[in-house]
């Protein structure tokens, strides 16, 4: 049978419903999709336009970034060591409103740039001017799932244009970049936005057979000032406008009860866990294995590069998985299958893509990386799981696939000019602070 | 005047007193130390054997691994997902049982590469067999601080032979490798040692003029184990018996109280945090902020390749910010600057080099490496100690010097045959395992 790609020769991480890993496997990519993926032996016999030698390397799903705004790497390292509250008000809200639409457009390019090399295929954005990303996003031949931010913050009338704004948004990108965009509305949070504007995305969602991307329960001021407002709690006040559903990815869930995780698992709402951002502004620990426990669907973010600082889930597996067991108390909370599955097939659930993307499987689309084994610290190979989530770095991946089409092969990038988008986005982020 | 080698063009973090960060600088290395660091313009002319261009590049002082145990790096992923307890005694010493000195040599070996890679010039190790740690660090060029372990754990005279071998060893090694290794001796703990040794061990240190390596305070039940014995703490324990001094170096320190970290003031007591595996093991988080508030001098540990999983201090020394945030509910906890002291200079002081290495200042040892700053993941660069902390990695460096001497260039390691020790350790860890 022709094929356009094979590669061939390396361990396999299905992350399949069995978790089936091969020791010598063989992956045939056709038309951006899994032909096949099996052992080398009794392998039917595939002719490829190309074909990738991968002995000593191992093929896994490309890693899934399920909360993240892109924009923000030009803003990375600006303002550090400072609260939520201040870090927002005094540094980046007066800087992003300074940002023009082609910052946007440059400041996702770098993103995409770092997600390539670091074996992220795919992540969910929300942000301003999404249709900037949506650009960047194309040319770099990532899968992305983005929503337009939403924000009233006091100002119905911006709440409103923003909404009006996203919708068109939502409409003019929905199957953009060949399918490989996803589009979601994005209320920025429950204290940001008013239950009216709220119970109107949840309607235009629904209507546009869309998902929501929302804060939810980040800091535990929001989470008071929320409550002291409206006398419940955010999980609850959601629920009762008929807001929450399977569609609707919350990011953070860190200030939430016992009672509200089985109010958000009763309607299949999806969360982002975001270990790296939590700890930084230090806005505390959410209880992700309860979560899972009570059967939430919860994928790993970065969260913004600007309160990470850097895009890597290889660096969030790890550091998500060090830090439920410290929250535990108890050092087999979140065991590394589990960290890996949160990274791969549960990210793809958690952005509504598990039957395309998530797993290496004959049929899904041809979304994986390849990563080097033979480094000093994945050796020995006792366990790959756990050289996989506790050793591995984002450096180690060398290639990168998306679609079947290769963004990053023996670590050059292709679908970018490396060099030139450093150059370019060290200039606009100079030229932003100094407006 | 004629030097060994020169580095220009490239940012300088000096680390010095005045912690002075040198935009265009100039390193001149002659006979091992700095001969100067400092502006390119108005520099000295040098003639030099070598000259480095490093444009675009950082130089920095070598980072320093405070606690670790680098043959374990054979025992990476064997056990994962375990407490402290059940991990050390089904399967950690039952394995390290049957440790060769062969092997000793190997797992070091491995793990020196692993630190030449990431930028690491210099680490304490506590194990057994340190004259095969010794020949390892020698072969690759590295500096190492060395303390042959003694433990008892029950057993008087197991405890009676490690401690007089150690003292054999300590004499053996003592300026070993043009003087790049200097010694300890390492008491596993107080649980693990009884009064009797320790107070052997104390006046031992003291006429053979080296300092002490001793885990402290690690696991709470270890700490009530301590108290029901004797009465009292384990820090208390040791201020009473007269063991602790400024040559006396304390691991991780988690289960003490405000009292006790003013005795280790007091006394000078070093302290090395090793964040990761305290996560890893859930082992609790000690407050390193107080401690420093305190003047307690704190550097940053991996500790061993098998409880972390590797021996990155730019990992480490993310993570480590991180969790002090979340401990203190603050973001401004331990901030960019402070954790770079902490792997730098700080480290230093910890293990008593500081007049020799952890900055770049002319009259030191020329230990230094080189990051590439041409990074997405770098980009931009609006803080560099921020960049340093929270977006490099260990994969970043790409040239590493100790002793004037090259370990590593352009992220090709000249000491050792990186394809042959990954090779070779993969095989001994195999075998250690079907003994």
């Amino acid at each position: 049978m022709k094929v356009d790609m094979l590669i061939r020769g390396c361990m396999i991480l299905t992350m399949n419903r069995k978790r089936e890993v091969i020791d010598s496997g063989l992956i045939a990519i056709r038309d951006g999709s899994l032909q096949y993926v099996g052992g080398e032996e009794g392998a039917p016999h595939f002719d490829a336009e190309k074909t990738i030698e991968a002995q000593g390397k191992i093929a896994m799903p490309g890693l899934i970034n399920c909360h993240t705004h892109a924009p923000m790497s030009l803003l990375r390292g600006i303002a550090e060591d400072k609260d939520l509250n201040t870090w927002l008000r005094e540094t980046i809200w007066p800087l992003e409103a300074k940002l023009k639409p082609e910052d946007i457009y440059y400041g996702t390019l770098l993103s995409c740039l770092e997600m390539i090399k670091n074996g992220v295929t795919c992540f969910a954005d929300m942000y301003f001017h999404e249709d900037m990303v949506a650009k960047a996003v194309k040319e770099a031949g990532l899968r992305a799932v983005l929503a337009p931010g939403i924000i009233e913050a006091g100002r119905p009338m911006w709440g409103r244009l923003l909404f009006m704004g996203a919708i068109r948004t939502v409409k003019r990108l929905k199957g953009y970049a060949d399918g490989r965009i996803t589009m979601q509305l994005g209320p920025h949070a429950v204290y940001s936005c008013t239950p009216k504007l709220l119970r109107m995305v949840r309607k235009a969602a629904s209507k546009l057979k869309v998902g929501i991307h929302i804060h939810l329960a980040e800091s535990i001021d929001e989470a008071e000032e929320v409550r002291s407002k409206y006398g419940r709690g955010e999980v609850e006040l959601l629920s009762d406008m008929g807001f929450l559903g399977p569609d609707v990815l919350a990011a953070h869930c860190i200030h939430i009860t016992h009672e509200d995780m089985k109010i958000l698992a009763r309607h299949g709402v999806k969360v982002s866990y975001n270990p790296i951002a939590n700890m930084k502004l230090a806005t505390g620990i959410p209880n992700v294995n309860d979560m899972i426990k009570l059967g939430i669907t919860v994928g790993l973010g970065t969260d913004g590069p600007a309160s990470n600082n850097s895009l890597d889930i290889f660096e969030t597996m790890k550091v998500g998985a060090l830090l439920q067991k410290v929250r535990a108390g108890d050092p087999r909370t979140l065991p590394v299958r589990r960290v890996l599955e949160m990274a791969t097939i549960m990210g793809a659930e958690v952005l509504g893509l598990s039957e395309v993307v998530g797993s290496l499987e004959a049929g899904k689309k041809a979304d994986l990386i390849l990563l080097n084994l033979k480094r000093p610290h994945l050796t020995p190979n006792h366990n790959i799981y756990a050289n996989l989530v506790y050793s591995a770095r984002g450096s180690d991946v060398d290639t990168t696939i998306v679609d079947g089409r290769i963004l990053m092969e023996d670590g050059e990038v292709k679908t970018l000019d490396e060099e030139y988008v450093i150059k370019k986005c060290g200039e606009v982020a100079s030229d932003l602070i100094s407006r």
